[in-house]
């Protein structure tokens, strides 16, 4: 196993951190790590705000569901799908572009998301603590405004970096067995099963605070409910029409 | 800058594989790897289709535009989003599960690519290199068919990976100044022009076959029509109905 494995494999949500801020310097290392991810036909289709102002950080901390954190980590950044840039880009060209495919969507996203990996897996080869927050999309509307996000581009989730001042565990997964299947799908409710057990015991062995429900129960209010159900007309509103 | 941090900035897709396959064992190291990404509200929402079976990966080739490195490169997955297992998982414990949100084919879609991400890294420190198939949205449905795909289940994308048998060039990104933003979005169209010229500069000296456009002129194909339009109609029959 390669440090960089092992690295990957000893990655768990920070939420408790220094005062040590980032400097400017490790933030752009940070960013380039990012960019060097892979990139669907090298449209590069994200954009990343550095939320520096003190009073957006606080309000951002409450509207992502009151995640304190958001405000007191060493760096808080809004990861968000651009398909503004590209589409211009083309347009200045003389293409004349058609927007809102649900593909867009898709590829935007998804190019984000390989760009903020990079960027989490390089902190922690620093010695950096993160955690994504996905709650800026219980308010995207309200974030979007506060960031001055234009039409075609939407925050994805935010990310909390700094010098971590806590040692949690690190979360079991579901069994590679699960997970890698050979040639075809097949069900893997007999693996659920096992690790339903093995979340239990973790939930009521584990550092800071004990529980005792299974990883299935938990994904009940996921699911149970209209889980953030202006997302759809939030995306429309945005350019994203999922055409 | 960390030894992982080198390694993530030399990244490049490879699409020529020596003979040697990968061993199952590195194959579940590198699936570990990707499991310890960060998930959202830990659904762990995807699974990954080791393609074994030499007829499907030839027809899958040819489904994906005609790749035909997935079907001679070591090993190759296909990372699908998967909800159907976490929903299932919650029925099991009485939830009355809600399914088609918009927000769950977002989720779903960044757990996947956070997920992928980190078996990219973790295979590229192993010093194997990997390639991203989008193109098996080119014909989700017959890819899906073939791997016997079940609803609440799509292929977000495909992965090459193998002993690399050849060297590219690292491909220039945009600048940092154009992708982070500090508190507020601004347009970055001056960043774009420098751009578009260094990567006509780098198209016009790299290994590997010359080309003398830019950034821009290359963004037009994939806006000028309507990029993978069967994508909205797949992913509501798939039960991603984008609510």
């Amino acid at each position: 196993m390669t440090p960089t494995i092992e690295l990957l494999k000893s990655h768990r949500s920070i939420r408790k951190f220094t005062d040590q801020p980032l400097s400017r310097a490790l933030l752009e290392t940070l960013i380039e790590a990012g960019q060097a991810a892979a990139t669907s036909s090298h449209v590069q289709a994200y954009s990343v705000i550095h939320v520096k102002n003190p009073d957006n950080r606080a309000r951002i901390a409450e509207l992502a569901g009151g995640q304190s954190y958001v405000a007191t980590c060493g760096a808080f950044l809004v990861f968000c799908a651009d398909m503004k840039r590209p589409t211009e880009a083309a347009e200045r060209t003389g293409a004349r572009v058609v927007r809102g495919m649900t593909e867009q969507l898709l590829v935007a996203s998804v190019d984000t998301a390989l760009m903020a990996q990079n960027v989490a897996v390089a902190a922690e080869s620093e010695g950096l603590g993160i955690c994504y927050i996905g709650g800026i999309r219980n308010n995207p509307q309200a974030i979007s405004e506060l960031l001055a996000l234009p039409d075609q581009v939407f925050p994805v989730f935010g990310m909390c970096l700094g010098y971590p001042a806590h040692a949690p565990d690190v979360k079991p997964r579901l069994p590679v067995a699960a997970i890698l299947k050979e040639d075809r799908y097949h069900d893997d409710q007999a693996a659920v099963e096992a690790y339903d057990a093995a979340m239990q015991a973790y939930y009521q062995s584990r550092k800071g605070g004990a529980k005792a429900t299974t990883w299935s129960q938990n994904l009940t209010p996921l699911f149970d409910t209209k889980l953030r159900p202006h997302m759809h007309d939030f995306l429309v509103a945005r350019g994203f029409e999922m055409k």
